[in-house]
């Protein structure tokens, strides 16, 4: 059995963002076992499993992310919503459209430094919709 | 329950294609709820969800895509089938081997914006073999 | 229905690490049509599906990984754990936390050249904790 829970976050500002708790709270009961999958309706921002305690640790990403696909880069031709544009798209796939958690004992099994992270890759990012789904 | 459906797409050039529309018409059947899975059975492609409408688009994606893994770097070992060869290992992996998509309502719950990409990485491949999974 | 199997590997040293049949040990039955996926509870170490034959392979994953995130980048602040500390967390997010192979008539459904990589980003790692979920 699949259940769906749609889930609407931000806006954020663009960056590396936890939304563990937005997403555990809006998944009204657990079942003992099973699957939990985050899925991100969107190709400028993406979805990502690390580390959820120190601050610096999204920072950093912000700043390897922006080396890693820089704006302007020389020979990207689509540039139609601005020089961010191209780059999202890049982070998106790099970073991945959606996440899997299993659910054991009635509560998704993350490790005990994880969290999911939202990445917004866009400068100036609207509200981003998410489908939550619960396997079992 | 989980029902699989193989697919044999391509030979695709070297790049990145859409095929979205050849893999939900390889699902006979959509249920009310349940979630998309398409599965890549080769180590030198990829899969990924990415912009659906622009070509140039996907023409950036593999210019950046080479730059980030460029044919002949220093040091690499691996090059039985050639140049190609190692490169293409590591875009799979950066891209990914799977692919997940909710289904809502009876169908899969694509953003406005989203299709499915095969991602090519070898200058002369052949067919490519998917299994696209329902978990219902 | 979802089951589940904790399986503990490593210590693994730094690198990419073929864990295939590992996995496959810890499953005592397959179904006849499921899914599997491979779950890493941490957030310095990866998962992904990549060529299972040449060890050279292996070898030039490490080799492009500490060039794609170098130790010692200028301007990143986390650094608490050592340098190759915050270049893990990167990597991780690049390769990934999880994995999903479908299960066809009994057994996962991997290409030939297809296997299960643990992908090990920290100098000096301890046994890594994973969860293996069977779907059907």
């Amino acid at each position: 059995m699949v259940t769906h829970y749609s889930l609407q976050v931000g806006p954020f500002p663009r960056g590396f963002h936890l939304i563990t708790h937005q997403v555990f709270k809006a998944v009204p009961s657990w079942p003992e076992e099973g699957m939990l999958q985050v899925f991100m309706q969107h190709t400028s921002a993406g979805l990502s499993i690390n580390e959820n305690a120190d601050v610096t640790v999204r920072q950093d990403f912000e700043l390897y992310f922006n080396r890693l696909a820089p704006e302007n880069m020389e020979g990207l031709q689509h540039d139609t919503e601005g020089p961010d544009d191209m780059p999202a798209h890049i982070k998106s796939t790099l970073a991945g459209s959606s996440i899997q958690i299993p659910i054991l004992k009635g509560q998704p099994a993350l490790g005990t430094w994880q969290g999911i992270f939202l990445c917004e890759f866009r400068n100036h990012a609207r509200k981003r919709d998410l489908i939550i789904s619960i396997l079992e």
